[in-house]
């Protein structure tokens, strides 16, 4: 039974064979793949796209998909083994994710950081005790730690874009936000794009750099690929040279050690930082733009580079769709 | 590609042809027309009838649809264009329209007035956002200025009732409530109405009045199809020899001129317009009575109403699923 | 026309007849008994295990489920006749009920007690006004007074684990928490057990009496089935020789006389009736343990119970899917 949580789960080979499916596939549409098979997506967090994209799939290829909000149509769950559960987390995941894998062949589990600090992050608690406890595969729709099947739309946008993203110099800048955001994004993109063989230039101001485990897993891929990784306080120097660039905001390294207030004021004081067209001026003529949605308009990116014709967000966005059909049926063998 | 998101997207000659294909759908079944297809529900106030009915349409035509709660299950979308996204809206709808093409082969969409007055409503910016940047056909699920499909039900079961619309005298009547509601719902039955050739009376206390717009638009339906419009403050006048009286509240013209205490003061002052037998009595033999539900048992309408023999809502609501069928399949030419 | 929103709407004959066909097809599924049928899911409160269950039964069958919930994605519902509805409740069930009849082949209503009190919990206002005015079959997914579909799954289980029900020694004990809970699970149990024949031993501290008519019901049912009931405030008592131990908590009778704050104190004055190994200990050798699920761990059960190879809670959870695909087919002649 295989799980992916996380790019680990497919390793650089596993990445290239959804990716070459995904594509295959979005020129030849398989049909019926997923017979009368059901999964059950719990989420923990809001969403559109992941929601539509998941749910579109599995009707397409003759499935169904049971959504379930945890929060609203369902009480709040507990991960912590051990617990004396006498807060506002009426049931355990440990009763929750075996129940549910009677009820469905496959599992899509959605959770954000729990706010609990970069290490908290990294242990990803709520998506791993789903993951240990389950009885079915457990595909992750995001969680605190990653967001896999962002990361492979937007490799398979940027091999669609440039025919192949063997050392294709792309970079990942940091952009301005309103609040602190998880680092599950920029970690999957960064992961992928290693994996699928790229040179990552990975641009953001001091203090925002991204955990230690996941530039070490980054490394090992771009060593197996013939790819790269460099990091820069720089953007500009990022940019220069660049086929793609990919901008996404996150908080701040170790962000619980912070006040609201101080992080705040953090965000502010990079307001420069939000891509315009003076930035994708550095990049290489015809870069290509690039962002996972949603994007907050004129804070983190000017309406000038989203509305350009080098902006490939909506291509991106509707990868998601080729890029999970190929993934589900690379978790079942092929199919289900 | 065809939008329906207000009457005059159908026009009288439409509107003829969706209520005459859900009369004879409703006779005999036409089986599995939509198959495989995907309608994507965007939710942005709470539904009951619409969200079913509009699922039931398509699973029993062999499609899907997938719901999506703006707000709930999804976080809240920007319509306006040029904004600076640094507020509670999320995503803006120049991507969230194109994205979720991608992954359907409909969108519809429901979303109410926001507060801000007649002129707003008339522009209908959410609705018309979607409508801007969607690659597939938007169809209406109500919104600031029309509830088409609601409308197109209410001239279905008068042209059931009583076999015809043609200068059948219908009565609109404005009803009390405890708030100041849309206009959507009146704006689409007189518009429909008009379409359908009845002579409609509007009766509703003064400072109520429909948008200029509205009514120009309903007049020139009424002189197409030989059908007539009249406005009055005195709903007795209005009610003498109707054959149908549709009641609804609606809130007052340039509501947000008024504080809320002004406004509940003023709807206060009119209880003396909830229909009762009363009412009915003054109404042709054996009047009809419809409303779009849900309704405020006595507040809006009496109970006495309500359960007598005469009251068509259920059946009105019924047709709700009718014409919708016939309406999605006439946006796609005949099918998908 | 069938509806099923109490064990008494099945009787002994029926719960056997549900419980041999769940039994059944367990072992060899029907397949698509359900083509193109459409259940519609009314939730009043949260869902994890009914909500999925009841849609992957309707989904696997070939029929579809469509999800609403009142108070989010649904406004909230009037069950109250002659109500001047002037409140939040926007609509009365009066229209919804027989509205969704149109569009459904079949109801499914999920409502919690309103906390009236326990004589309002046994009149079960809301299920009873969407039974009365429904057109189509109404299926309960836990109402006040009873939890039907749980308690077929619970006495399923128990014929699963032993081969037979008839004068099986069960213990039904109550079991502490943080707050009062609503009595439909227990009372469900308890019918269901006592129509399938256990000799049932119910154990609760003093004050936590079920309602007289449930206990008569029961006793009925006990008496045409050859099983027994006895009532105890002595846990120890009860355990001794159970072949089966299910565990759950409720309320206070008369809890509405209660502050509170004395009904937390209460609660907390009875922590030693948790079940822990110590307890089990005193039931028959390798005694089963149930409860329905979701339970708050450490609270309500100890974790070594629920860990021990004993509990059956996650195959009882499981055995809803199985008793609801029956059930559904009973109240359908067999089908749809």
């Amino acid at each position: 039974m295989k799980h992916v949580t996380r790019i680990q789960d497919l390793g650089p080979e596993g990445v290239e064979a959804v990716l070459s499916q995904a594509a295959a596939w979005k020129q030849k549409d398989p049909g019926a793949i997923f017979p009368g098979k059901l999964l059950g997506m719990v989420f923990f967090n809001p969403s559109l796209r992941t929601r539509t994209s998941f749910e579109a799939v599995m009707l397409r290829a003759g499935g169904h998909a049971i959504v379930l909000d945890v929060g609203s149509g369902v009480w709040k769950l507990e991960d912590r083994p051990g617990a004396v559960m006498n807060a506002d987390r009426a049931e355990h995941i440990k009763e929750a994710s075996p129940v549910l894998s009677r009820f469905v062949d496959m599992l899509g589990i959605r959770t954000f950081s729990q706010g609990g600090g970069d290490e908290e992050d990294e242990a990803d608690p709520v998506i791993n005790a789903f993951r240990k406890w389950a009885t079915v595969p457990v595909v992750s729709m995001e969680s605190a730690r990653e967001h896999p099947c962002q990361g492979l739309a937007d490799a398979l946008t940027l091999r669609e874009t440039f025919g192949t993203t063997k050392k294709l110099p792309v970079t990942l800048t940091w952009a301005p936000h309103i609040k602190p955001l998880p680092k599950a994004v920029p970690n999957s993109f960064l992961l992928s794009a290693a994996a699928a063989g790229c040179e990552v230039r990975v641009a953001h101001p001091p203090g925002f750099d991204l955990h230690p485990a996941v530039r070490a897993e980054a490394e090992a891929y771009a060593r197996a690929t013939g790819g790269s990784i460099t990091y820069t306080h720089d953007q500009d120097e990022a940019l220069v040279g660049s086929r793609a660039v990919y901008a996404k905001s996150w908080g701040p390294t170790a962000q619980t050690a912070s006040t609201p207030t101080d992080v705040a004021a953090l965000l502010a004081s990079y307001s420069g930082w939000m891509p315009t067209r003076r930035h994708m001026a550095k990049a290489a003529k015809d870069a290509a733009f690039l962002h996972c949605l949603p994007v907050r308009r004129n804070v983190e990116v000017a309406d000038e580079v989203l509305d350009h014709s080098s902006s490939r967000v909506v291509d991106e966005a509707g990868n998601r769709y080729h890029v999970q059909r190929a993934l589900l049926a690379w978790m079942r063998g092929g199919g289900f």
